[in-house]
């Protein structure tokens, strides 16, 4: 018997926070029966699944489900299950607070190049007082790989802030005050503009491995890299030498291909390397319980959910 | 003889930047004749200095002087000259292009508290990837002391971004979405409710030493300081106490009272401050030598130039 419309069962997933979103959700729809991974349930009434890492080999046991919300922007941890069917609708979270704290992560370590604090951070380790002249900003080339809801939120700060931003993604964007590139084709010229190149692109299978030493070559001497999307856009062997040679500035990294990073991986002691563990964004509970209530309706109403993912391009 | 009003003879002390000074005055007043201290001339015929960090004795050689232009937002470094004439005008900068420097300075050192990059600097030296929940930048309140052109562009920015911030100044000033305070009885009410402290005060004998240990002591415990004002603002022995109790959590400075810091300072090894080589906004000489010619253009008209330093209050 499957569940009334009002009264959906749900499964959450969440690796570690299924108590913070059991009770959230639980606020939000009193009618619903909310179940969590490690409690008793019968895995064929499950009508909706929230997931954040799931267990390997969850989804195909879930028969009756009706979607698979994402607990965070990205949705690679769910499209690339193989289990997962073709048709079923899987749901992102957009934005749920996560915009205005990347906003502050970029504000963050885009002024750490243009202002040279990673210079005096090195000059502080020698009490070395000198000082070197206050560039432009206007002067200072942003380039936003990636223009969804957080890669258009960041290319607007940082343009009102003073810098000149461009942005580059798959299909043609418009955004105000932004130069933006579209297309593969476009890739070269836009990263030979970019004095400082942030990654906040989705990850898939096209986007793996996009930084890499040929596309690296292209960044003018001297650049930064921000990457607080996820560490699989970056090759990272390439990344080092790029660094080592002089050819980058710096790299300002929120994520890494293995995560948590292991204690000898070489980012950790690298002089030009910044590394936070994967808190650039976290999702705000109280406001993902909203969007996913919100997409439950209209999924009982018949209408697209917000955030659908499109199974073709994988974001 | 005194020179024509359309051709002042200029003299310039700027602090190793003479010539950059000199070549910009020359450009925007192809009519006046412009010296360098280093250069002969006669003392009795100079009709305006424009200073910066000038050498002892200098002013009292400068008999018809007509007003002396300061070359940074701070004028402490001319009124606080005994030789100077009580009546003399003394002309500071207004923002001329430090504001914006200001804003990017301020936003990195707050952010660096607020999004605990302090906390992931020193996890990364021993490589821990220990993650720590993101504040909501709304809960974090910013107390900025002085609202002069400079402070009042900081408060402003920093409450744009999201957080709360409130204001103090010696007479009241009132701020669109800033809460204000003004006076000295409201000093212990205002830090007390200052999770990070700017100061951006101009130095005066009143304000000299504003932050010592019972003023420190009203700051919410794990407080934090940013002052890119002048050094002198702040009893360094008090900071370095307040530090090491764990009273406050850290300190961002661009100043010291004794600049360059000498090597063997505290400030340079201490764990919980970052110091930077007195870079938070530098002069840019091509606003400024607008200023200063719109004000000469204003005293030969019997007009008051734009600001006209308060001999009494000392800013």
């Amino acid at each position: 018997m499957p569940a009334a419309k009002n009264a959906p069962n749900i499964l959450i997933s969440a690796a570690g926070s299924d108590g913070a979103w059991k009770k959230a959700m639980t606020e939000r729809l009193p009618g619903a029966k909310i179940v969590t991974n490690d409690e008793n349930y019968d895995p064929a009434t499950i009508d909706y699944a929230l997931f954040w890492k799931q267990p390997q080999g969850l989804i195909k046991t879930l028969s009756n489900l009706k979607a698979i919300f994402s607990l965070g922007a990205g949705v690679d941890h769910v499209v690339s299950s193989p289990s997962l069917p073709a048709d079923l609708p899987v749901i992102r979270l957009e934005d749920a607070g996560m915009a205005d704290q990347m906003v502050q992560y970029h504000l963050y370590a885009a002024l750490h190049f243009m202002r040279d604090f990673d210079v005096y951070a090195a000059q502080q380790a020698k009490a070395d007082w000198t000082q070197h002249p206050v560039a432009r900003i206007s002067r200072c080339r942003v380039g936003v790989m990636g223009l969804g809801a957080l890669g258009a939120a960041v290319a607007t700060a940082l343009s009102n802030l003073g810098f000149t931003v461009s942005g580059w993604s798959r299909s043609m964007k418009a955004i105000d005050g932004i130069t933006t590139y579209a297309g593969k084709e476009t890739l070269p010229e836009f990263l030979g503009q970019s004095d400082i190149l942030i990654c906040l692109l989705p990850r898939t299978p096209e986007t793996e491995n996009v930084l890499e030493s040929a596309t690296l070559s292209f960044l003018p001497k001297g650049a930064a890299i921000i990457n607080a999307a996820r560490g699989a856009m970056i090759n990272e062997a390439d990344l080092l030498r790029a660094l080592d040679t002089g050819h980058l500035r710096g790299a300002f990294l929120d994520v890494a291909v293995t995560e948590p990073l292991p204690e000898s991986h070489p980012f950790w002691d690298h002089p030009k390397i910044r590394i936070t563990p994967h808190i650039a964004a976290e999702t705000r509970i109280e406001e993902s319980v909203d969007q996913i209530a919100e997409n439950i309706d209209r999924i009982n109403r018949g209408d697209t959910p917000r955030g659908l993912v499109n199974r073709q391009t994988g974001y």
